[in-house]
């Protein structure tokens, strides 16, 4: 029996409407908080649409132990507008525009967020960023790391959490630089390009950052195991299954279902299970000064198998076993 | 106008039984002559199979000016099976084992090819190969390269063709290597892995090999332009579209329709109208000593819309206006 103490998902898409029903809940269960992430069909820019958004999560998981920590979309921001949406989010999440689902509003040049983000150190609102750059698909990420690199030393007080890293050399940075964090998704702790095309072309395992090369796969892993600066952050994101097997297929992967029992499984296989209560909660609690609800989420060493289909949405390893089950959340 | 005299197509997988029907006419309508690639359900591996699939396709294409050159899948073969199917074929294909479709009874050892390939050095049987080794999907051709170099330095009277080209590095090598030509297919002319999963993921453009990036498609273009030992070959590919937008998506482009006009497109976008000729028939003919039927196709320039399916398949370029069209083939 493993119990993991208030477990959190520091990346998650939540989605609106139908969908939000549907797949909210599987976060709400196994996890204490989750960071929702603001690119919605329309984007999430002030406060009076962050907490319209956490109503409707709230009332897609009512009766579970479970906060949604909210985030606002980067745009250009007056002192004034951040100061007024402050006490309602966790940080201001920036996406580079066009990379990724509805980011088309997001910032095209990247220069031009350094006010926003003078202002951001100074209020003390971390950034979450989507740390992609312009350029050939397998080097975006590595593309980005000298602008985080530029915003760390011109903006020093200003916390930094690249999301769902996928290279080594992202890895690499965090040693470098003091206030950079970084978020991992279970997908990124075990595929690569190989995973996606091959062998077929899998669309479900299609996603952005796209996964990389093996020796990504296994810097990520060391870091997942080891590092104090990493934390889980699922970036689970749930498409219906029209739009994942079509020309044009979206990116995302709805890990939610399968996000913890998998992690044991991994943590397990690489005989850290003791270190997975960091990775899944005291660490990103350490760096954004988090207190989320007391929750206990108990896995037992069972086997299950996971849905092939979860509503209209196919889920993370459908169809596969996995040796661990949350047995219990209280 | 533009008139090519007889081009012929290195490199076709013309399939059997309703999908030849459907596809072969596409190809025997645009060329004199065309490499039928062997690996069919059951693999091409003796001079019963070749003369009884060069009946098949035949079949399907009666009524055009057109000439299948076969090919016979490689496996361990003796002198006297050589010897007997030497006449009916234009060269044995090899395929390392798990490449691409119906490749799985292809060589696991490259090493155990050796005492085959001595035999077709003696008989001068040309060697057709498909440039993959085990490893990560951008690094295969990579990785194949020193086996086709070992190979021709201990074989040095082999021609060898690399098949379906795809990175800078095996350009350079047929600079190097005397007896060594390549195909080029119209698609990795065009694509990077951008186009394949860089913005959504587009299966009707997922490939063996995969496309890569930009400066290989660049490299791949300078040869195609003026490296006399590249000719073309489509390696259309057709699959019925089930098979393509579904998880596990199978491999191939089926560009039969599209390959001379968007070839014209491509040598008139870069100003080398008259390196066509040379890149679809005679480089090809030249390396192999052919003597393809005589036949004249002629294209005008006028623009036309790639039908966006042809019976159960989606072509490349499907929807896509094109500049040149295929008017007349006497």
């Amino acid at each position: 029996m493993l119990i993991l103490h208030s477990p959190v998902d520091m990346h998650v898409h939540l989605r609106q409407g139908p969908m939000l029903s549907l797949v909210a809940p599987y976060t709400a269960r196994d996890f204490a908080a989750a960071v929702a992430m603001p690119n919605l069909t329309t984007p999430v820019t002030d406060a009076e649409q962050v907490l319209s958004y956490r109503e409707s999560i709230l009332a897609a998981v009512a009766g579970h132990v479970f906060e949604p920590l909210m985030t606002l979309f980067f745009r250009p921001f007056s002192r004034q507008e951040l100061q007024a949406v402050k006490p309602h989010i966790l940080g201001v999440k920036l996406y580079p525009s066009g990379m990724t689902t509805h980011s088309e509003t997001g910032v095209a040049e990247l220069d031009q967020a350094e006010p926003t983000l003078a202002l951001m150190e100074e209020l003390d609102i971390p950034l979450l960023v989507h740390g992609e750059a312009c350029g050939f698909v397998m080097d975006r990420e590595a593309l980005f790391l000298p602008v985080a690199e530029r915003w760390a030393r011109n903006f020093p007080r200003l916390r930094i959490v690249l999301e769902h890293l996928t290279t080594r050399q992202a890895v690499t940075l965090l040693d470098r630089v003091d206030r950079m964090y970084a978020t991992i998704t279970l997908h990124h702790l075990l595929l690569t390009l190989d995973d996606v095309l091959g062998g077929l072309m899998q669309p479900h395992l299609f996603c952005k950052p796209i996964a990389k090369r093996p020796e990504d796969r296994d810097a990520l892993q060391q870091a997942a195991l080891a590092h104090p600066k990493v934390f889980f952050g699922s970036d689970t994101a749930p498409h219906p299954v029209e739009a994942k097997e079509a020309p044009g297929c979206a990116a995302g992967i709805f890990s939610a279902p399968v996000a913890l029992p998998a992690l044991a499984d991994f943590f397990e296989q690489h005989k850290a299970l003791d270190r997975l209560q960091g990775f899944v909660s005291d660490q990103a609690c350490a760096a954004y000064g988090l207190r989320p609800p007391r929750k206990e989420v108990r896995l037992v060493r069972e086997t299950w198998t996971v849905p092939r289909r979860i509503g209209t949405v196919v889920p993370y390893l459908a169809g596969k076993p996995l040796n661990w089950r949350v047995d219990a959340c209280t």
